[in-house]
């Protein structure tokens, strides 16, 4: 089945303690469609960008298989930027500068082509503009999937309230949860969130692997114990992409399932953090992913006797 | 196959959120013991306490299969008491007072029926004490498995890198096993801790759950999310025993055996703080932990198609 995808698609500049980078490409929807592109053919686009935003970089989403139909160029402005230093743990980071530049007003357009999509996925951006994506859908996907950040919980929370009854599955990290529902539990925040509206709630818990809460079951998938983090950046939106990926190349969105396709996201998620930006993502062979993902198996597999 | 556990055996004052009480029982070994004691029948307990320690609380270790010949009790002297106040997240807590008492010149001794014992678990307590217990006994048990605590990595490091190398197994939080190699990455501490001396490390990551590192081999254990911690007072000494515990009924130190060790620990932490102090563990049917076992396999069990 066809994802559509909808999210910033950005420049970026990162400093990390292993180094810094000039601009380089990144936002949500770049991560997640480029990892959903291992899992699922119609990978569909939909953002904008400015005219500063270069036909390489275009050429390496389609080589991924991303349709960019929808990728809207708008001409005399430029491309949302964001820059950002990590501290030495790797779990903080400090914006150093953003330019919202084409997002200030990002209207989505759907291309009529995108309109069978069965599966969608509303990257990280503004609960308003998510929201207008599932209205200019003719018929409603089969299963959407939500994406959001402490800065829309801040200062759009009515916008998101009003959002998550339309959604079936919510995505956000330990501390998002928290902030969202005032609960301090996860396992209390996740059942405040799924009176919220999505049925279906992931939790991200970076290092400590995710939590994923469906209709009164929970599954805790592991994150692989890694001796080095070069760049967390993109990280969740590649678990997102993963995650997404395989339930729309399946087609099947059951606990067991979702169970498999957490496993694929965390998968993706690790190789993201190996390299600045989506440079290892873009570089993966089917080869590599399935013995990535043989190793969360080993990694959580035991039996009783 | 028969364990010997030595630590303490004291009294604890607990305050939290939730409430607090009066002088209960408490003490590394008192919840090793009793933990293991839902697993093995050669269940033997060193350790000291003063002649205010009441019979009826021996009678509960002695109800529990624990052989209390090796609890020296020390007429004109008070047992060990520490009292803690924990902090409205229950992840951080304040040392309220310490009385060392009986503590301070523990010298424990080894009846002779303890010899033969296979398994022996060194409770927290001095590193210099520990060692008098390996040394005490005439022939090496088969797996030696060693806790500690940050004070003892603060104050007796060289102690401690002295014992390292005479046991198989240590047991650290994270936090204590970045204090004692330097290392953020639970990855590369592991490694660093391996080459201190014990072959096998487990580091617990409290909800987070717990990993294992056994000659290359990692497994991930997780912990069941909970939505309340009344208090987690003696979790890890609960964890520790139901690991011991298992191997020791099962004479199995494989790999394998050793991540079914590690479920089984788990699941008698999830009780151990459902009540205050060892109350819970005190009080728990097999069929309770069977159930409880069965929601780990659930909670992290997936099929690749």
């Amino acid at each position: 089945m066809s994802l559509l995808t909808i999210g910033s698609v950005a420049f970026d500049a990162l400093e990390t303690p292993f180094g810094k980078t000039d601009k380089i490409i990144g936002g949500a929807a770049t991560y997640i469609t480029l990892s959903a592109s291992y899992f699922t053919e119609g990978n569909n686009l939909v953002a904008v960008v400015g005219d500063d935003f270069p036909q390489s970089m275009i050429d390496d989403l389609n080589q991924h298989g991303v349709n960019t139909e929808g990728l809207e160029i708008r001409q005399g402005e430029k491309t949302f930027f964001w820059s950002g230093k990590y501290h030495n743990d790797m779990n903080t980071r400090d914006t150093v500068e953003v330019q919202l530049n084409v997002m200030e007003n990002f209207d989505p357009v759907i291309p009529e082509s995108y309109q069978n999509c069965q599966y969608l996925m509303l990257g990280n951006t503004a609960p308003a503009i998510q929201r207008m994506v599932i209205e200019r859908l003719h018929t409603r996907p089969k299963l959407i999937v939500l994406d959001t950040m402490n800065l829309w919980i801040e200062i759009a929370r009515p916008d998101l309230m009003g959002l998550l009854p339309l959604v079936d599955v919510l995505v956000v990290n330990d501390e998002e949860a928290r902030q969202l529902t005032g609960q301090y539990a996860l396992v209390t925040a996740a059942a405040k969130i799924r009176e919220m509206g999505p049925k279906t709630v992931i939790i991200k818990k970076g290092e400590h692997g995710a939590l994923l809460f469906h209709e009164g079951q929970i599954f805790f998938a592991p994150a692989l114990p890694l001796a080095e983090v070069f760049d967390p950046t993109g990280a969740g939106d590649t678990f997102a992409g993963g995650f997404i990926g395989h339930l729309a190349k399946t087609d099947d969105v059951s606990f067991e399932n979702m169970k498999r396709a957490i496993i694929y996201g965390s998968a993706m998620a690790s190789f993201c953090v190996e390299k600045f930006g989506a440079e290892r993502i873009m570089n993966l062979t089917k080869d590599e992913i399935q013995a990535r993902v043989s190793e969360f198996v080993k990694l959580s597999a035991f039996g009783l006797e």
